[in-house]
């Protein structure tokens, strides 16, 4: 079984990845995001995209109850049907879920959060936000046995039936975890992970595990995010962790074969 | 296994459903609609519901790419998820659906519409609605097994992964003959079918199966389209079908006990 997670960037190429031969050869799960038609259809409903700045520098979404509404919309309506339908076009027999089907990503709200606001640090309390705590693997491996490709995505539940926005990369680890994966590709837009991130030619093919804390310090923003969820993933048991372009054809295929950046 | 299907009004109490005692004595189907919270982001979203009249005068939505993608977001994602946390909330394992997961609901799109506009009639072409021709009861099985509860809603999907809207009382039929379901509960915003639509005390609390289309050509809009619907439910192989109210305490159980409309 290999996990697949696809970041929510306009330009990642679905019916390429539909295409990949991948799905003829592996147990595939896909986890996938949906940022840019979240900001998108949060525009045309007038509301403006609030984030938080964690004292540590980490910039997240502010997730109200109107943000969770649009979010639940735009990720597990919106966007993961049309993954689903492209899939299904392709004979990539695909169900969609969100963590809180079945209780497949079982969170804990975090009822207040530090945000930092210029000099001064303020107590939000309003954020529908939380961490996955556990993953609900029987209603995986049921769907696998069944011939199906999960496609998953937020938001997630806690205990207490509510909906929560957790990272999607730091619910790939608890996946990884609680599933046994071995091997995770992860998708974006760009070829890799770069030592350079405006320069699409400075790609580093391969690094060390032991190394994410040095780029973690070199990089900001999502890619940050994403290099903190790696960590996480390998602490969980994952022993390859590749990073891919998925602009391009056989996206996955090609990051399995070395040609963006091998974690190991 | 009973299918339970319910309306898309705003006074559905999800609460009470979630407080059901039927989820412990039964396997349980759900279908819901989504139309009250349908009407309100399209508005929001400054779409106005354009609707066609058929020849025989029956009334449905004009699902053009825009009132798709806006119907995916609010059944799938918004409604269907909170329908979900609710049920969630009250410990019903619920997993969420669509009929493009798993081509849970294969329909056929019809390419071409008669629709009335006045004394003329016209041909609408683009849009994307059907029929549902076959349900993946495979799926439902598999998920029942797991002792989960399924809880589907549209769109449907084609064999070329086309996302259709359906009409979600006709899908049940298809649902009855193909998961072979003998017990048919629909709970909506009235007590049962009424004599007189605008008498809420003029329930009728038993009618014969045989007898629907005297009671089809005396209603007209949503119930008519539900009676069309259960005299095919009916024809599928449906033994019983009780109507109930969604407003009420225990409504699931009421219905089965006879006190909305028992039609057999």
């Amino acid at each position: 079984m290999i996990l697949i997670k696809i970041g929510g960037g306009e330009h990642i190429n679905w019916d390429a990845i539909a295409n990949d031969p991948i799905f003829e050869k592996q147990e595939v799960v896909i986890v996938h995001g949906a940022n840019a038609q979240m900001k998108e259809v949060s525009a045309q409903l007038g509301l403006s995209e609030q984030m938080i700045t964690s004292p540590s520098g980490q910039v997240s979404r502010h997730t109200d109850i109107k943000t969770m509404e649009i979010l639940t919309m735009v990720y597990s309506g919106l966007v993961n049907k049309k993954i689903v339908a492209t899939l299904q076009k392709n004979n990539i027999n695909a169900v969609g879920l969100t963590g809180a089907d079945g209780r497949l990503w079982l969170g804990k709200r975090k009822h207040a959060i530090l945000s930092r606001v210029g000099a001064k640090t303020k107590l939000v309390t309003d954020s529908l936000t939380g961490n996955v705590i556990s993953v609900n693997a029987g209603l995986i491996k049921l769907l696998l046995k069944g011939k199906y490709v999960p496609v998953i995505t937020i938001p997630a539940i806690t205990e207490s039936g509510e909906l929560i926005n957790v990272d999607n990369d730091r619910a790939v680890a608890i996946m990884v975890r609680d599933l046994k994966i071995t091997d995770v590709i992860m998708l974006f837009e760009a070829p890799g992970l770069l030592e350079d991130s405006s320069d699409e030619t400075s790609r580093l093919p391969t690094i060390n595990a032991q190394e994410l804390d040095v780029y973690i310090e070199k990089t900001n923003g999502r890619m940050r995010k994403k290099l903190l969820g790696v960590k996480e993933t390998f602490a969980s048991g994952a022993q390859r962790v590749y990073f891919g372009d998925g602009r391009i054809q056989d996206p996955i295929t090609k990051a399995f074969m070395g040609k963006g950046t091998v974690i190991t």
